[in-house]
């Protein structure tokens, strides 16, 4: 039996083993392992060294050896959302609906685990930490796959995981690590019906399409974000300034920053450069039609690609249009269905935009920043979903859960 | 361009359309091919002969030929099954969450069509007509795929459906069946993610399983059911006798019948050969385990492909369990998450089984053949779920709807 095999059937036995157990039961285990994380601080970090080194000797780029990195703070902040997850309603148990029947049937729909977690995931360690923590919280098993780059971290993150778990009515198997990080386990985790009910890959753009391609476990699609903010005739210059720079320069690596930016061509006409120079200013490259590169020669002329990227850097497209129905085709070709915005005085223009365009979030006047489940209330995120099924936009706890028919009777039958 | 990718074009481009339709315009369309349905009675029936005349000279089953079978009576039958539908309340624009925040943000999660939906199906040409209206009603775009038995039928029922939309605000694009019934317009739908937002397979185990294996578009998974009674030490004889018959015998064809009987040893020493003697008298063929086979000889022996086998007929397997935990491990071994029941008068045992069997609907002293859209009072059914994403247990109008955030702002970004 493969590792994952073997790793699969046993996450799928303490998944029953979860069923039913208490939030206090639960919260307990969770209060152990940010404990845990503490007291082997200096062992995580030393792990973590060894990743770094790995790294470096690769080649890695700053930035993803600062993924990577661990130290005294990060890991204090992983403890300390463990303690804020520990505060969140347990959504487990919630009735959804309670149906009467004449014959006196009772029938509950009930919120349950799913079961089995599968997460796919590149560089940053502290996933290690949030996936296994939400999946226990939510009374899930889960069976981790991170990268290779960040693997002696990882073992030693679920290390401390296993020696928290061991005097809590939770069984180690709960959390478990694949620790072979050749493609061969991923794609085995694509196939294990069997013992997986979801898999949800975080990470790049290629990482997710990999997933969604050859996965025929039911998949959580999350990140992906080309989005943008269309700018039409009546917009506020002032509003248009504040919001446009806000949603790429404020943390232009995540995926609720924009890369596209759409402008009514009586509005360009007026504020076009404008805008573009504060734009050049701020150091972002632009990428323009014909328009735009002929009012603004520093801007380069987009190829078809730029509009389908999500350059995560300080980039932008720029594209003018003849009006709300032109932005929306553009961004239903091209979007990556997660944050678009419209900036308009006119109702009937933000609300064609809002209706029709196809993304998890849609905003009027808005940054596109605010897709985010802390920024939503929901004090934890799994991820943001761009797909229609399951969950859509921030998913917080609920996410993470299904639901089941519990039917009460007194011998009734169907007549 | 293939007919796949054509109409799946064709079918995104309509959905767009069909965003904003007020619920009075959707169902205006509704019956509108209720009325053409009964118009066109003498077409629909002649065009359904020659899928009747093909399926015989190909030797199918008289059952199957029922299935295909369309009459004036079963015409109306559709025709009435709409009108059902436009009372039924309308899914779309339901407000699922707000959210105020401080910064004056507001937030709303509402419910949205999901976009285009793809069914694959056997036989019967009802589901056309369901699947059509079920996905119009929704604001869905739909893409039919049914079998080449039934192919002059469905074509004959789409075009009604094509000339009832003509004079509406739904494009006839809405509503489009894939011609050729080849294998290959399977698999083309089964990757067609570019425009197709979900997979629905209705039919047989096979199909079902093959779209599971090899669809990239997300599934909604339903139908196959191997579902089972465990007859608890405790268990009443007079109800035992009851439920185990409805839940055989009433309609052993449906996926909520059920496939397996497990019984305590202590009951099955008491009451054992009573309950095979009555199954027996009935005409139902039975499968049994060593204990089963030497109290009752009539009884074959249960190979272990019978506790995964969904008959759909006359035939029932047995099984002597020591408990309730021997119960929950076989159900979740061998059954396939639909509808499992427990007789019993003891509350521990009802709770441990309804809580620790994995599945879509648990029942105690009930039979499984509730598990129905039409007995939960949904008022219509897509399917039952047999997957933990998305929807779970028999789906009414919501299954085929998705949810987006809609933001208002003033100019807020994020700090």
């Amino acid at each position: 039996m493969s590792e994952v095999t073997a790793k699969g059937k046993a996450a799928k036995k303490a998944s029953y083993q979860l069923i039913g157990l208490s939030t206090e039961k639960k919260n307990e285990a969770l209060g152990k392992i940010a404990k845990q994380l503490i007291i082997d601080k200096d062992f995580l970090i030393k792990e973590n060294q060894k990743d770094l080194e790995d790294g470096r000797k690769k080649g890695l780029s700053e930035s993803i050896l600062d993924r990577i990195m661990l130290n005294g703070n990060r890991i204090d902040d992983m403890a300390a959302a463990i303690e804020l997850l520990i505060d969140l309603n347990d959504p487990i148990g919630e009735q959804l609906e309670t149906i009467e029947k004449e014959n006196g049937l009772l029938i509950k729909k009930q919120r349950v685990p799913i079961g089995v977690i599968g997460m796919i995931y590149e560089a940053r360690p502290n996933v290690t930490i949030d996936a296994a923590t939400l999946s226990l919280k939510t009374g899930n098993a889960v069976i981790l796959r991170g990268s290779s780059s960040a693997k002696h971290s990882n073992m030693a993150l679920v290390s401390s995981i296993h020696k928290a778990l061991e005097n809590t009515e939770i069984p180690v198997e709960a959390v478990q690590l694949i620790e072979d990080t050749s493609r061969e386990t991923a794609k085995e985790l694509f196939h294990l019906n069997e013992y997986l009910d979801v898999l949800i890959p975080r990470g790049g753009k290629n990482l997710i399409e990999t997933v969604i391609k050859e996965s025929t476990v039911p998949v959580l699609e999350t990140g992906a974000g080309n989005c943008h903010i269309f700018i039409d005739q009546t917009a506020d210059i002032t509003m248009v300034e504040k919001i446009v720079l806000n949603g790429k320069t404020q943390r232009p690596s995540v995926c609720n920053a924009i890369e596209g930016l759409l402008i009514h061509e009586k509005w360009f006409e007026e504020n076009g450069v404008r805008i573009l120079e504060l734009l050049d200013e701020k150091g972002i490259e632009l990428y323009g039609d014909e328009a735009v590169c002929s009012s603004f020669p520093r801007a380069k002329t987009a190829t078809e690609e730029d509009w389908s990227t999500e350059y995560l850097a300080l980039k932008l497209s720029v594209k003018t249009v003849k009006g709300v129905s032109d932005a929306i085709d553009h961004i239903n070709r091209y979007g990556s269905k997660h944050s678009e915005a419209i900036l308009t005085g006119v109702e009937q223009n933000a609300s064609a935009f809002l209706n029709k365009v196809d993304a998890a979030a849609v905003y009027h006047n808005a940054s596109t920043r605010f897709t985010d489940g802390f920024e939503f209330g929901y004090g934890a995120e799994i991820g943001i979903s761009t797909q229609k099924l399951h969950a859509r936009g921030p998913m917080g706890l609920p996410a993470l859960t299904s639901s089941k028919y519990f039917i009460y009777g007194q011998g009734q039958i169907r007549e």
